[in-house]
């Protein structure tokens, strides 16, 4: 905002690595916050993509309350990877979900960077440990895998590979945190990390609901947004059954109702997405959705997003009841150091 | 609110059988929508406990706009349950959660309310079709499940046991519509209902990775309001992977990232409330949430939510986010019928 004071303070330079929608995402985010971004791809449609990208998230951006009135004045873009990391505070990794190619990425990144660079790749299915098996210095590389869209939503999961250091996890919390994100260290490295593997567990139940014929998708849908999809924006898993408890809490829960909601566990569905079960999923989901442009449903959803996390935000209550006592960030990375 | 004009519209008349936390939430709600209601419980100190839980729920039934002024005026107890429903409109059973004694209050219900009467009860576990086998008419009886606390979360399971009838089912539905409720009619019985399962289906993931120590109690809570939770008050599972889904939408997710999904599922966790995990899952709770009374947690919660109900309700995005283009309810009920 203020680039041109006499004493500007030194500013992150990030290379976006991958100008598909989670690079855009995270370059707005960036420049949004000021930092000076690189973007490396070698497509030559990349840079139109990025540019056109960028001015479609501008708006959300801008109702996140950032400035977005020149967002690309600090952007470059840079096909060559090599040259692209070569003055790079951070290195966000958005590449093709494929291991040999991040490992040959990451080979290139680590040769180019500057040795103090922050090392992330946004992967959601690759290990940090499989990835560092390439590198000469396997602690500086970490999983800083978004909730997309990484500009709006909070959820950022930094996930250690075995080798991954202490203060390369704690770097990156901080980084994330410095961008509005609300980043949480993963204990250990486990497939799918936490976020995915819950909407997985939960997904399967809802496809195995719909083939069974309980419900179709879009009255699925409804009963989530009206009971725990309201409920889990506010309080999560585990408060809300402590909440439920009663005067005892999560622990009465434990022994009261623990036995009862363990022996529903095996009844439930082991669907698969054989092709009967896909071409009823796609057909009902061309009846709820079909009628309009998904982008625009999605800018949609978008917007309600937002109004709820203002509302969040304006109420203490809203954040005490998400967070409760725990006001120190510190603490996590503590405990996991 | 206008009970002393001349021309007072036929108000329905509701028995509320059981006078503990699901009773006093729905009495709560159908006083304060003007409706005559009788409390029935055998146990002699009910009335004061729905008194005073009444009180406690008054600020946020006055919150979601309804008159709280004189709410009790007019609630009347009945402890003997055959005189309390004689002239009932609705009964709306929330007794023990066991088939016997469901099956004697429903068996007593049947004989002494009037023949037009709308019968459902609010079990979470216990399916219409098993009770229905002790009454004359089971197509009279239904399910009409809330999550808890009723006068708050928005839906309302209404379940069809094998003999309900389809006029039943609509009636259930009209009904909890006119009190604001979001009626969600399954089109099949099955164990557990819909919301349930799936709270079930995650929790079981919840359970597994703070066993395996990947997160705390506390972190996952804060991945889950920071990520899937926002996301699923705003849009469904189906409607959030048909946004995620690119230009293609659900069809294309289905298509291109469906069996990865399906790969991850045989790895979701298998775990059990066996001693060493109930004793982990008890100490991180008492460290998380062990600070404040749960009542006053719960208020808070309480609180934020009804500011994320206000903030979807006053943008148009934040219904038709969840909405879509299905703007007739009516479409449930023919649907089912």
């Amino acid at each position: 905002m203020n680039a041109h004071t006499s004493a500007p303070r030194p500013r992150d330079r990030v290379t976006v690595i991958g100008g598909g929608v989670i690079g855009i995402s995270w370059a707005g985010l960036f420049l949004a916050h000021g930092l000076d971004v690189v973007v490396s791809d070698p497509r030559p449609e990349a840079k139109d993509q990025v540019l056109a990208g960028l001015a479609e998230i501008a708006p959300a951006l801008a109702e996140l309350g950032l400035p977005t009135e020149r967002l690309t004045a600090r952007l470059r873009f840079e096909p060559d990877l090599a040259a692209a990391v070569a003055e790079a505070d951070v290195v966000q990794e958005n590449g093709p979900e494929r291991l040999d190619v991040k490992r040959e990425i990451w080979r290139t990144v680590e040769a180019a960077a500057p040795a103090h660079a922050l090392l992330a790749t946004s992967t959601s299915g690759i290990p940090a440990s499989a990835i560092a098996t390439a590198l000469r210095q396997p602690e500086r590389l970490v999983v800083g895998h978004p909730f997309n869209p990484p500009h709006l939503v909070p959820l950022v999961e930094i996930v250690p590979g075995e080798r991954t250091s202490p203060e390369t996890l704690l770097r990156a919390r901080d980084f994330y945190a410095s961008l509005g994100k609300k980043p949480q260290i993963l204990r250990k490295e486990v497939p799918g990390f936490v976020a995915n593997r819950l909407q997985a567990a939960l997904f399967r139940e809802c496809v195995h609901l719909v083939a069974e014929g309980v419900v179709t998708e879009a009255e699925l849908d409804d009963i989530v947004t009206d009971s725990i999809g309201l409920r889990w924006a506010v309080a999560g898993p585990f408060r809300t059954f402590h909440l439920g408890g009663g005067p005892g809490g999560l622990p009465h829960f434990l022994r009261h109702l623990g036995r009862a909601m363990e022996a529903t566990w095996p009844g439930l569905g082991e669907p698969s997405f054989d092709e009967p079960t896909v071409a009823l999923l796609t057909a009902q989901a061309e009846e709820a959705f079909g009628g309009g442009p998904v982008g625009e449903l999605a800018a949609r959803r978008d917007r309600a997003q937002l109004a709820l996390m203002r509302a969040l935000a304006a109420t203490a209550d809203g954040r005490q009841a998400q967070h409760g006592q725990r006001e120190q960030p510190a603490q996590h990375g503590q405990a996991t150091a």
